[in-house]
């Protein structure tokens, strides 16, 4: 009773849920707006972890774990940051259960003093420790990271993008001076960058949010932002130059050289599992997932053919000498020896969970000591001697790397256009979509009329932009730069 | 102004909280019960992460992520594992939180239809999802891990032993028979004893809960016991043979090889960043943290030691050259190269931070060509040839592990005692506690007034007991077993 997949020409949303229920990745919980992550989608999660925590310690972080609990007085003290959340949070009221003749219920006596809420960021609890942590310039600069839970109560969620409770990492430092916090800021934007084009063959945009679109208490926020199949961009990591806002609602003093006391300067930058939501949208196709070899949880899998007990015996042996030669080098290989399934059904399951690389070992291939392998992407199927074969398939994986960073980047230079009148941006949006470089004033009524007619958003500035004279696409008046507009996730 | 730390003979409670504030590893946070794992905290929580989680893996368990919210309905389920927790559950019923002239408050237009509990344990979350997933025998067996954070709404909290949240690493699995599942729960108490043993130089006691002390809804509750310096255990890891308890609450059935429907079989099993607080009093000592070095974030600190600038160049040079010989060998070395700090006040401090080996390098070790190795147990001295230095220093580090294990191993024995009449056995509780091994004759009568009188509770009947006639140490009615008694954190 095998499940077909739908296309994405037929229904672009029905295809993401069907990618992810076919690789067995992840589904929605009983629990409102809450997924469970299955062993393969959580694999991926655990290797994108492993790679960007390599990455953030090798720039100086370390790890730390604060408290799921924001006590309502600490969120307040920041005004926009309480405002930007306040709609969205879990809020624990009690602390006791009890058993009554209706079956178990809140225990009323057990009301806490003050509320707390789960989490929906770690700014507010941290902030009030850094304040006693940090006395002196010697204490700065202040580098840490935690990898954490966090809860936005979302109305409308879907699998990976948008969902009640996600897994993230959030750093946050603290400097003695602006400058370095805002190096801070762009050096974290392009560990996310570099991380996202590097690892997972993503292309995305670096650049600056408008204000509107900026984190609740940011001085500045960055972004990258990565087109999808569909057209739609999404938001798949930021770093926020906080300014001293923080500093100055949580008392973050220190003495400088001189003999001083001056507000900090922070920063905080987050990437969470939506980025795998990400992942699957950039590279995968109608017959399923596909994934870049470097965060496959399974890089090449064997599937043994044989045709009866005899055949069965000696290729599943000659198989698994295969998969020991492939570990040898380092290669995430898997034997599928399964009896009680055919190899269509192998190929088929495989294929539709995104795995790099399938060998096929039968009786031909055991006696010349050769196999088959087939790349994931273009379907190319290649015969390789099996004495050299763990050279040759380091080789193709890395080749599918980097096709797929190829495609991801080719796919988004073609539906990136420069727009000068509001007619095309517009048709733009209602037929092909992708991203639209357009002048806009940075005048947020202009912004916010074009989101409401069109639904695009201001994605960012990008980094690379230069100046140049132009007119706002909506209002006319003269304007300076090029803005990245999309609708998005 | 550094503070000084008290002795085990003093005040031994003050001395674990002074090891842990002087080695910086945690504190407590401004939210109620809950601390803050500071970064040298959190490196060894994420050692033990890596090799657990390695060990886990190794015995065929995949990692999963299941929601934080318990829905009141499930919970309820199971109706002695709701008992458990009832009271001590962190309850949220709102969702929205919203600005009044008196400043921010709950949102009463936002609460919840059914409110949800933050996981104190996740038995109730994942089994309503595991009847789903299971359906034939070929599910079988289901064997997943979670590291997650959960809560339980302690109302006396000490750093790391007793907190309101805390982190850990729960499995579950679900099995055709009642005899695989308990081979899996004796399976995954050997990991954690010989984890306990391999890596965190501990030794405790694995063996059998009474039915009193076992987890809530399980059939059968495994644990391994530590003894710690003041005499008192510390349950460092449980199993849990859940019998067909909740597969029977949660409708977990499958189809067997003959068409049956059958009830499944489950276990589950975990282990928490309370380890820790078992790490730090099984090896420290009055002069602060001590650490295994296969635990140890940073296993040797080198310390140049200058009289003048002309001096310091380059011995920093051979400091380097040294940290980056150990390192190749895969040590974790860090040179303290702090300008401002004397050689005596780094010394003191890498010693409160339970670094293993302290290397020592001045102007006649650049001579010389070698360094003055001091192991932190021991404080013995060693001089050695800076060419072979890394194997020298790799030898080291394997002793100090042995040093410590059998340390450890001979404070439980040294403090483990057979008693035959309840006067010895409080008479030694008065004194200098320990483990004791007594007959109970298993009345929960017996056990209940030993623990009102002796506040010490039955730890567990180890593994090797072997059955013997005796009688009860509290009633004198006939019993077959020694139980380890003791008073337990």
């Amino acid at each position: 009773m095998r499940k077909n997949i739908s296309t994405r020409g037929q229904d672009y949303n029905q295809w993401y849920q069907d990618v992810i229920a076919l690789a067995d990745l992840a589904e929605n919980s009983f629990v409102r707006g809450c997924m469970v992550m299955k062993p393969n989608g959580y694999a991926i999660w655990e290797n994108i972890q492993h790679e960007l925590d390599r990455r953030i310690k090798e720039t100086g972080h370390k790890n730390v774990y604060f408290p799921l609990f924001v006590p309502l007085s600490s969120l307040a003290k920041e005004a926009e940051h309480v405002a930007g959340f306040a709609k969205e949070s879990a809020v624990v009221t009690h602390h006791r259960l009890m058993s009554t003749p209706q079956g178990i219920e809140v225990d009323p006596g057990s009301k806490l003093d003050e509320e707390v809420i789960i989490r929906p960021t770690s700014e507010a609890i941290m902030y009030q420790t850094f304040s006693k942590w940090i006395q002196s310039w010697r204490d700065l600069p202040l580098l840490v990271n935690q990898w954490a839970n966090v809860v936005r109560w979302e109305l409308r969620t879907k699998l990976f993008l948008r969902t009640t409770e996600f897994l993230w990492q959030e750093g946050h430092t603290v400097h003695a001076t602006q400058a370095e916090a805002q190096e801070e800021t762009l050096k974290m934007l392009e560990v996310y960058r570099s991380f996202a084009e590097e690892f997972l063959a993503m292309s995305p945009v670096a650049g600056q949010k408008s204000e509107a679109e900026k984190f609740p208490g940011a001085l500045k926020t960055y972004t990258i932002e990565a087109l999808m199949q569909d057209g739609k961009a999404l938001q798949a990591g930021t770093s926020h130059n906080l300014g001293d806002n923080f500093s100055k609602a949580f008392d973050i003093k220190y003495t400088d050289e001189n003999g001083t006391l001056t507000y900090a300067w922070q920063t905080s930058w987050g990437m969470s599992t939506r980025i795998i939501g990400g992942l699957i949208m950039t590279h995968s196709d109608d017959r399923g997932l596909v994934l870049p070899p470097k965060v496959a949880p399974v890089q090449v899998v064997i599937i043994p053919i044989w045709k009866d007990l005899e055949d069965m015996k000696g290729i599943l042996a000659f198989a698994e000498e295969v998969k020991q030669k492939l570990e040898k080098v380092g290669i995430r290989a898997e034997l599928d020896s399964r009896d009680y399934q055919t190899p269509g059904y192998k190929f088929n399951e495989w294929e539709k969970r995104g795995t790099p690389i399938r060998i096929e070992i039968g009786r031909i291939e055991l006696e010349n000591k050769e196999l088959k392998a087939v790349n994931r992407v273009d379907f190319e199927k290649k015969t390789l001697s099996a004495g050299d074969c763990s050279n040759d398939i380091l080789e193709m994986l890395k080749n599918i790397q980097q096709q797929l960073l190829a495609n991801a980047k080719s796919n988004r230079e073609k539906n990136t256009n420069s727009v000068d009148s509001y007619e095309e941006f517009k048709t733009i949006l209602e037929t092909k979509k992708g991203f639209i470089k357009a002048f806009w004033c940075q005048d947020p009524k202009c912004e916010e009329i074009i989101k409401q007619e069109t639904k695009a958003t201001t994605r960012c500035l990008p980094l690379e932009t230069v100046e140049e004279s132009g007119k706002c696409v909506y209002c006319g008046k003269s304007a300076n730069h090029r803005w990245l507009f999309a609708q998005s996730y």
